[in-house]
């Protein structure tokens, strides 16, 4: 939460919740990047705020982007970043996405399994572009012990089948250029990254043996935002991944890429949003308050899914004492409760009408907001 | 799944998923719905699918409407029906947003708490409407066995307390109109309404030896569409219905309103997307295939959260072998994933490129979808 966030809503007057972020925090988030990791290419996740103001700084700052889909990748050379600074970093991908990708230049792209490199080749094929120009690396799943948010095994194969798809891309005449991975979301465990290099070197070493020399490492994302909890400085990352990487490629340290979303933006940004209703559902004065804000799971902060993300949340009374309540939305969705299974501690004086701060609200927000549900506006985003 | 749709989706060339919705099927629930109830008013509850076309289709039949917000209460003036048609149905409203209700027309409000109440006193004393010409209803909490996706404890307050809010809005010279409550989404057992008719019964009595003479029960919604497993007809929830109240409230049967959302466009509308992927992840062909959509959790199927809600999907190969799978969206988040804690079984012939129907998808799906979530576009709604 910084003074020009607050200074900016001072100067606010518009109803509806809202979402500002401090693009010199996210200024200051990338040189903390570059210089925890200096021999590492950092590509800016688009998806965790795609707001073109912060991909033309990050642009000009010497990012490079990983984009989910065709859309991304538009916005990332609208921000004036040129095709070869993009990866299309999604494993699911439509033939015809990848072939439009090809054609506005990318060269770089994420698979896991057999089909997707075909797609790949094929794309290539029809848009005429030299196979050997254009780079796979294969996603591998990975244990998230640690993360607050660990993955699903949605993306990745495993690390025995990563050989034989690279090798694959290798026999159609693609570039098999490395393994990714990711470490899960949030992850404050900074020694996650070791195991997953250690699959990394052995999945080199083995496509070595079959002829096939790989270049890369994408280290993920999974670098956290500050919520309740501290976290690990972006400098004890750095050391630790590069520990890793001695320890698994010794001398031979491979070309490196991360993949920081969430620890790029989340601290730059801050929602506002107001107390809709507190209420009780009895009179007894002892069961726990109900607190209903004008944003919510389908608002914005889908990310409350299960409870998974605590949001720092202030107020105007966070000199008073607190009580827990119960956070929901102000759908009529029985589904739009934030925080219930573990209450939220919030001011016994908090009122109808009370403005509050949700901070590290800068990713996953604003593009995660439904249409128009019950009727509500998307959350509206400002960069300053 | 009709012939029209059928019919319109052969015709359409376009690129991405769609959902498309058939007029003709909402025009035969709405008829089911006033005949199985005769006595009692049908409020749609707009925010199962707000289509302009659906709202006027429903406003020519002379039903009521059921609103979460004042942009729906816009969107059901525009669609040509009066303001005295409309309920303002959320119990979690801004004062401002109370007041601009009050200023369109709206008369019949829902609280759940004192709080509440307050608020609509002051706006209709700030609007100048007469406070007596204004209803408000109270929600109670509900028992909502037998529902499949049984509610939570946000909308509604204990049936003890429901009496002194009524009292409340009595004192502050509001109309103390009745109550209201829910059984649950997609409630299977027709008997569910019973046991809430009986508390309705007690806070009307409690309230008569108060002085206070109710006129209203809102029997809310909850009437299923059939997704997998069958549910009963309409008809039947009428006679279970009909049999509490004449259970409950012996001669002196009360106004009556119902409000279905999913029951009333649910079934009309089905969702067409693509086969994006279809891979394992590991050589082992024993394991789950994984079978990737262009549509997920944040494209419109929000409802599969939990994997509450399971869609009937129909592909070109429904008569070849079927096995497994899990089912994810085409983002890259992790948690993008349809069906995986009770795998699918879809053909084993099912290939990248396929089309697949989401069947009873009218519901619940376009204003859930992200704004611009991976940069994919929201969900594309055709009214047919």
């Amino acid at each position: 939460m910084t003074e020009r966030i607050r200074e900016f809503l001072r100067n606010r007057h518009e109803d509806g919740p809202c979402m500002v972020l401090d693009l010199e925090v996210v200024q200051d988030n990338y040189m903390k990047f570059a210089r925890a990791l200096p021999n590492t290419r950092v590509f800016y996740a688009v998806k965790a705020n795609p707001a073109p103001e912060v991909l033309s700084l990050l642009a000009k700052l010497g990012s490079c982007f990983d984009a989910a889909s065709v859309a991304e990748v538009q916005l990332v050379l609208a921000a004036g970043a040129t095709a070869e600074r993009i990866s299309f970093g999604n494993t699911i991908k439509k033939e015809r996405d990848i072939l439009r990708a090809l054609e506005l230049g990318v060269r770089l792209f994420a698979v896991d399994c057999e089909a997707e490199v075909e797609k790949i080749a094929r794309a290539a094929r029809e848009a005429g572009i030299d196979k050997r120009e254009v780079k796979v690396f294969c996603r591998i799943l990975c244990d998230c012990a640690g993360a607050e948010w660990p993955l699903s095994r949605k993306f990745g194969c495993v690390p025995e089948m990563a050989v034989e798809v690279l090798e694959h891309a290798y026999r159609l005449g693609l570039e098999a250029y490395g393994v990714s991975f990711h470490v899960g979301s949030q992850q404050r465990n900074t020694g996650a990254w070791d195991v997953a290099l250690a699959s990394a070197s052995r999945i080199f070493r083995e496509c070595a043996e079959r002829g096939i020399h790989l270049s890369m490492v994408n280290l993920g994302g999974g670098f956290p935002t500050k919520y309740l909890k501290s976290v690990p400085a972006v400098q004890s990352y750095g050391e630790a991944i590069f520990r890793g990487l001695t320890k698994h490629f010794g001398n031979r340290i491979p070309e490196t890429i991360i993949e920081p979303g969430r620890g790029m933006v989340g601290n730059a940004g801050a929602i506002e949003a107001e107390v809709v209703l507190v209420s009780r559902k009895s009179k007894d004065e002892d069961e726990v308050r109900w607190v209903y804000l004008d944003i919510g799971k389908f608002g914005g902060l889908a990310e409350t899914m299960d409870e998974s993300i605590r949001y720092p949340i202030r107020t105007e009374h966070d000199r008073d004492r607190k009580a827990p309540c119960v956070l929901a939305g102000p759908t009529c969705d029985s589904a739009d409760v934030l925080y219930e299974k573990e209450p939220y501690m919030l001011p016994v004086s908090l009122e109808i009408g009370d403005k509050v701060l949700i901070e590290g609200t800068g990713a996953y927000t604003t593009t995660y907001s439904a249409v128009a549900f019950n009727g509500f506006p998307p959350l509206k985003s400002y960069v300053i």
